[in-house]
Parts: structure tokens; sequence; C-alpha cells
């Protein structure tokens, strides 16, 4: 705080810094929101969220940073090297191959990260700043109308809310004008340079290839009885012995309830994940448990050890697929594998003080259903994507085809039924049960999808070094997994985007291939 | 948000609704560091704190402040009722008599809203932006070292942290520059218009009658045997049902743990309360809890619902005497009343499983030992404000008297062993037990004791209207004296001093005599 920064690079860190601390403020108020606040006082934090938001927006605006930026370019440019791209292109560059941490690859990274940040500023620049603040409170007033409909399962109750921020979405496509459709801009801040073409080629494999999957999984040996639960209490152990075996440390972590499981980053060594206990669903809360810890580690693993990266872009997740791919990788990866079911049948089997299962593989078995069901968070690996496909249906219908708020419900049912056989009873089993709409989080739910197939290609890179993933999590070796995981791709950051990241490290552009191949070879274990 | 005020008075709400957002930010920080923060997050925390103080020391000394006080001023002026004082006089003018809503009310409490900011905003106009920002930086840093010394109990560890943090608050007396004393100064914020002159008077009394009465206390019949403990979850349940008793109101309040029991108000609808749990003080918690929950009652009390009044400084607590003065009345009133024993005896004896007490009368003496003992939060009416007078001795010491920081352990012993008789072991049971001076809060502590002379006073004042506290408390019947003090105490704010709301309820300056009086019936009942 006594050194006056002086060159325009440090002076840009120093304002990067405030702008993270004002962007933490913010993640701590939306933590605070979900896991302890009184529901009356909905309408404050509303207007403290959108305080904020209004402050961010003008920092990422103004004609200081403006300034910053615009001196910070002309100090690299003068570095001698001159930039290979000009400042204001499109992100997804490739990424520099020298190695991290050399002289050759820090210069690259400091025109990589200013391109980042004059993209991010020229979009930011785009936005009108009552937009911005209006987007705020319909998300805090969204988020709140939800949870009340969600409550009664009364999605008339949601419905102004949705088409308010439906709305407003439009209209900030609209306003940042870029050469792509609404939803395709909408999605760019999760999944950059995300195309409904391109999406169109990886998911069209999902649909053509689970559903006959999910018929041969109907023929698989019959599911152990669901006739038990868990106490609270006995859910909340298990998951703190996972995370202790996965390296939880509570110096730096905190785990909490909320209605809908999360993970998120509070400031460089405050990492906090909720999830949540369901009645009669006794593995949700240890699924969501070992699939938030993935988000976290990757947070955690992000180079933002470092002082010069935490507030710089590369210091970033890289996209929502990859996020999720990590996630998705310490749920289904490990925590659904046979090895680590063989493990963990004991604790189970104490925990809950007797034994439905009657062995191992049975316990495996229940840990996968591999069956269709109504809810995404609860759903396994083999039906989840079809979730997710329904989902950017309806929101490509909502922003771009102009389908009615008041259409949803039924057109959801009438989705679910199509694509996964199953219609729902209400709308809270219905098109209520997910967070994002209610914060007005369209272009989100690909990720999902995305991470799956990520997850798989990137562990076929990681069983090609390692060998077996079965095999370390047969021996408790996780800690090697983790490893590899905090070597080749945590580490990284934004240095390269999700598709690049896959193609380095299994020599192959993203494809749905190795997702499908993971399925098939799991179910032909499970009918075993 | 989509109606432009136009009135200066209008827009000097708006401004100032603004400022209280950001407090609030400030406040739900605060709440978060000290519930679930994990450790390591402590010097981000620290950051974000600091840059928020200064964004509010900014709105609070800024140009557009000033220019809007003044045309605020200059309308109200214009009323056609002259201000009966000039804009700039200090605080602490006299009520206006008038019935609170009526329109010749209404006038003078804008003039008196405009007046307290006027004087809040010359404070603020005085103080260095880098010191604000420091202050909060040292407070934080002060919090994190404190919290490692007070588990090592090595004064040593926190001893540099409260020096800059006395250096600091030296450095804010002197920028004030107000014609009272440094320490005096300090005061101010928690007490307008406290002196050491007037402390001398109040706290004279008892430095006189206190310890003849501890010592009358020593031929008590014994207390019962305390060889008994409740579980984490007996002494949940049991706070859990008094606040259900007392109008709880979860879709508005939370409560949580904290390492030191505190109250915290977050929005307009948003009411905190935290206790911990001490092993080996079964009634710890349950009384925090009473006591926490008076601090609540008095800000939901406050007249904070009623829009005009929310963001004007009327709105707020008069003094953290009166403030304390409700959470001691919930306290030590109707906590530890004989009543109260008398019927929550069977529901202590229930939670335990077994009756150490054998009589209420046995359990209402063990809720009121009426001995010294070495910590404050856990002393009874009788010690408590001789723990007082030693801190607001040793900060007079720190402050004003060239005492070094290094000493201070030495001189709390020594304190402790002349006014309590007892000498604490270590740091830990002694000068470190208080989160107070980590934060650098110096000159708070006088007010815990002012709070016990007011509420003996209040309640002399309620019982000559609603008779004896015991009779109602014997009939279950709280919800009296709870509207009483919701009629007469919480709903004047600021518009009356806290000497001046004990002499308006009680006829009669504030005393000791109230209070010493209290303590000498309870003494006799005791012994009976």
């Amino acid at each position: 705080m006594t050194i006056t920064p002086t060159s325009p690079m440090e002076r840009l860190r120093e304002y990067l810094h405030t702008t993270r601390l004002l962007g933490t403020i913010h993640s701590t108020l939306y933590f605070d929101q979900n896991t302890v606040m009184p529901a009356a006082a909905a309408p404050w934090r509303g207007e403290q969220l959108a305080l904020l938001a209004r402050q961010l927006h003008q920092r990422q605006s103004s004609r200081e940073f403006q300034d910053l930026l615009a001196a910070a370019e002309a100090e690299v440019a003068s570095e001698g090297d001159t930039p290979s791209q000009p400042a204001s292109i499109a992100a997804g560059a490739t990424a520099s191959s020298s190695t991290p941490g050399s002289l050759a690859s820090a210069a690259a990274d400091r025109r990589h990260n200013l391109r980042l940040l004059r993209q991010e500023l020229e979009r930011q620049s785009r936005l009108d700043p009552v937009l911005v603040g209006r987007l705020a409170e319909a998300q805090a007033q969204g988020y709140a109308r939800w949870q009340e409909a969600r409550a009664r399962s009364d999605f008339a109750l949601f419905a102004p809310a949705l088409e308010e921020l439906v709305r407003l979405r439009q209209e900030q496509a609209r306003q940042l004008a870029e050469p792509r459709s609404c939803w395709e801009t909408l999605a760019q801040v999760f999944e950059p340079d995300v195309s409904h073409r391109r999406l169109a080629e990886l998911f069209g494999p999902l649909v053509e290839g689970l559903p006959p999957l999910l018929e041969r999984a109907a023929s698989l040996p019959p599911l152990p009885p669901d006739d038990w639960d868990l106490s609270d209490d006995a859910q909340d152990r298990l998951s703190q012995v996972l995370l202790q075996d996965w390296g939880y440390d509570p110096s730096r972590c905190v785990r909490s309830r909320s209605p809908h499981p999360f993970s998120c980053t509070i400031g460089p060594a405050d990492f906090r994940i909720t999830t949540r206990v369901v009645p009669g669903l006794p593995f949700s809360s240890f699924l969501a448990t070992a699939h938030e810890w993935g988000h976290s580690l990757y947070e955690q693993g992000l180079p933002r050890s470092d002082d010069h990266y935490f507030p710089w872009p590369l210091g970033e997740a890289t996209s929502m697929g990859v996020h999720e791919s990590q996630s998705l990788f310490f749920e289904c990866r490990l925590a659904r594998s046979a090895a680590f079911a063989e493990r963990w049948y004991p604790r189970f089997r104490e925990a809950l003080g007797r034994d439905p299962w009657g062995a191992p593989r049975r316990f495996w078995r229940a840990l996968n259903p591999m069956r269709a069901g109504l809810n995404r968070v609860e759903a396994d690996e083999l039906s989840y994507s079809l979730h997710i496909v329904l989902r950017y249906e309806l929101e490509r219908g909502l922003l771009e085809e102009g389908m009615a708020v008041a259409e949803l419900p039924q057109r959801w049912n009438d989705g679910m039924e199509r694509l996964l056989g199953l219609r729902p009873a209400n709308d809270a089993e219905g098109c209520l049960q997910d967070v994002h709409w209610s914060e007005g989080l369209f272009g989100y739910f690909p990720s999902y999808a995305l991470g799956h197939l990520i997850s798989a290609q990137l562990a076929e890179a990681l069983e090609a070094e390692l060998g077996p993933i079965e095999a370390r999590v047969a021996a408790g070796d996780e800690v090697a997994i983790t490893a590899w995981l905090g070597r080749r791709v945590w580490p990284l950051g934004r240095r390269v985007s999700g598709e690049e990241l896959v193609e380095r490290l299994s020599g192959r552009p993203l494809e749905a291939t190795p997702f499908l191949r993971h399925l098939e070879t799991k179910l032909a274990a499970l009918a075993d």
C-alpha cells in the first residue's frame, strides 16, 4: 500500500486488484444470500448486489481503465517484441508453446492478458449502465420469486420475473452487437467461441447415441432396494471424510448448505462449496460434495498464488465447460467408479447401520442407476446430457424463436417425454428445478454437457500416462490423479481455451466419442 | 429507481440510502468473517473491508454530499419555521416534545437529522482518507493476530498489532481535534457527550458500592454443584425455544456461531445474532442468546420500517449504552429473574437428563452466582461493572497516559486482583479475552456498565406502569414487557440521547442508585 506503482503494467495491476476486491465482495454477498440470509432480506440484498454490479461495470468501462490499458499496451508493445496480434483481436489465440514461467512465456502472457482485457473492455463499453443495474435487480428479484414458486410448485409466480430477465438479456445481446445470435452472444462469458454450429457437432452424437444406451441400461441387473435413507448427520460425516481424503484444508476452505449446491471463490485463500441434503436421495449430498470439490480444486489450482497473476485474466478459469469437466471428473470418474465403491462400501454400511447391498459391486450398481430421472442435478452420467439438450432447446426458444414464457412448463414436459421418456407431475420437479434461469443465466447449461465430453477425453489422456484410473483408485492413490490434473490442467488458466486444452493433452479435437466409449465400457462392466 | 428525486431532501435521502447500502455490505462481510470465513482468508478480507471503509469515508465527506446537505439545509430553513439552532451545532439537542408523527414533529425531525448529519460530516472531513484505509487494514490484521494470540494464550503475538491500533487511534483523535481528551474523542461514536467527569460521577458509586455487595454475596447459600454440562445440541435447542418464546422470526432473523457473541443488522429486514458454546459453562450460550436478542429487538424496533427514516440518523441507535441496556434487560431482568428460573427449571432438567438443583430456587441461584470471575462476558450483574472499570482505566493508560502496550498483561492482572480479588493464570483468560481492542475499539467498554445503570432505571419506570417484572414473567407475559419497550424506547432512535431517554421515562437524571438498589434487593431475595 505504501509503494506507489510506477510502470503502466503495475498501475494496471493495481486497478485490476481493486476490481477483483469488488468482485469478491459481490461473491461474498452471493454466498451469504444462498447459505444464511433470511428470506425477507432479499429486496435489500438485491439493491446491495445492484450497487456492486454498477460499481464493477463502471470500473470495467471507465475512462481511467481505458487509459491504463492503452498505456500498458504501449508499454508491452515497446518491449522490443512486437505483439503477434493486434490488441483488440478476439480471444482464443493460440497458446504460447514455451515453458510456463520462462521469460518468453512471460512476455507472451502479458500480451495475452492485455488482449483479453481489451476484448472485455469493448464488451463492457457497449453496455448501458442502466441495463447493468436493472439486470442485477432483476436477478435478485428473480431468485426470490423462483424460491417461492418452487416451494409452491407454481410456475406462474415466477413467470413475470423470468419474462423480465429474458427481455433484459435480449437487450444485453442487442447492445453487445456481436456477429453472433442472441443466445451465442450471451453464452460467450461461459463458453468462449461457442456456436450453434459447434454444439450441433458435439451434441448430435449424444442425442443419437444416448437413448440406445439408456435402452440397453434397462436390461442391467436390477438396482438394489432403495428403501433406505441416511440421516442428515451421517451424510455430513461421510462428506467430511471424503473431503479429508481428498485434501480439504479447513484453513482455506468452507463447506455450507444451500438450496442448490455450488462452489465459489471469495479470495485467493477462501474457497467455499455448498451441498444440500435431499430426503430419499442418500447419495445426493455425497456426490454433490465430490462434484463441488472438483470445481473448487480447479479454482485452487489456477495460477493465482503468484501475485503477478491473481488479478489478471490468465489467472481465471478458461471456460465453464472445463470447470465442469473437473467437477464431473471427481464425481463420475472417481466417486462413481467401481474401485471407489469397493473402498467406500464398508463406510456406507457402517453409516447406515445395515446393508441393503450385500456386496461391493451391488453398492457400485446403486451409485450408477443408469436410468432416466426427472432431476438434472441428481442425474447419472448416462442421462445427464439429455437434460442439457432440453434446456438448450428451450433457451433458444425463449431468446431467439419467440417462444412465450407461459409455454415453458408445457414445452418442458413435452421435451422430457421426448428425450427421456418421463413427464414431470408438477413445475417443482419440472421447469422450476434449476436456479440458473432465476438469475437470468442463459447459455450456461451446455457447459455441463461439454464438461462430460472434456472430462472423458482428458481421462483418456490421463490414463495413457498413469494407467487405468480404476487401478489408482483401488490403491487409494487419488493423489496421483489429482497431481496430474494439478500439473496439466489447472495452472493453465486462460492460457489455452477449452478446446485447445483438450487438443494439447489428447492430441485430437474435442469430440463426443470418448464420452460415449466410456459409457459403453461402464455399461458392459455393470452388466458383468 | 425510475423516479428522479427532485427536492433537495429527496436527493439527500437517495444519497444516504446508497451510503447505507455500502455500510450494510461492510456488515455482511464482518458477519461472514466472524461466522464462516476460513482463517487464511483474513488478509484478503482485510483489503475488502479497507476498500469499503475508504468508499464509505469518501461518500461521507465528498463534495457531492456537502452540496446535497447544504441544499437540504437551505430547503428546510425556508420551510417558514426557522431552525431553532444553527445547523452545525453539536448533537444532544432537547428532544421534540410533540407527538411522534405529527407535522410539527416531522419538521423538527428534519432539522434534527440535518444537524446530526452536519456534525458527522464535520468529523469525517477532518479525517485523512489514508488513515481511514490504514485503520481498516489494521483492524482486520488485529483481529487475525488476536485470534491466534488468544488460541496460544500469548499476548506477545498480538502486541505489535495493538501498538499499531493505539497509534492510529491517537492519530485519529488528533485529526478530529475536538475540545476533548483523546479517549473522550474516540468514545463519542459509542456514547455521545460522554466525558471522564460524567463517568467519574456514575462509576464512582460502583467502585464504592460493588465490592461490599460482593463481600455480602459470599455469605449467600452455597451454589449448587457445577459438575454438569449440556451438550452442544441441548444448548442449541434451549436457545431456540427461548427465541421462539420471545418472538424470533426466521424470515427476518438469523442465528449463528462465532468466537465472540454479537448482534448485527444487515438490512431493514435482516437481523443476525451469534453465540458460542463454552465447555463447562452450560448457561453461557443461553444467556448470550437472551442478551444478543435484546440488542436485536432494539434494532428491529428502531424507526426504520418507515421509508422516510431508515437512512436518516434519527433511525439509528442513540448510544451503545442504551443498546446495551436493552440486551442486559433481556439477559438480567428477564432470563436471570426468579420467576423465569421457576418456569425454565423443568426445561433445563429435561435437557440435562438429571437434576443437580433439586428445586427451582436453587436453579435460580445457579443462574445468579453473584461472585467474581475472570471473564467479563460470563460475569453476572454484580461483578460485571468492575470488569468495565478495569478496561476503562487501561484504555486511558494506553491512549492518554503513555502506558506501554507491553505492560498491559501485568497491569491487567494487577487490576483484576485489586478490583475483583482474582488473578488470571494466563493472557487468554486475562487481557486477550475481549475482541474489542483487536479491532481498535477504544471507548466502547463503559457503555456496557452504562447499560446496567440505564436498564435498572428504565426497569423502575416500567414497573411503575406495569407492576413488578417478576409477576409478568411468572405469568409468561414477557409480551407486555417487550411491548412497553417497543412503545417507549425503541422507536425514539436518536430523537433523544441516552441520558434524555432515562430522564424522560424515569423523571430523574441517570444515576447509579437504581442499579445498586436492584442488586441489594436481589441479594436479599437470594439470601432468603
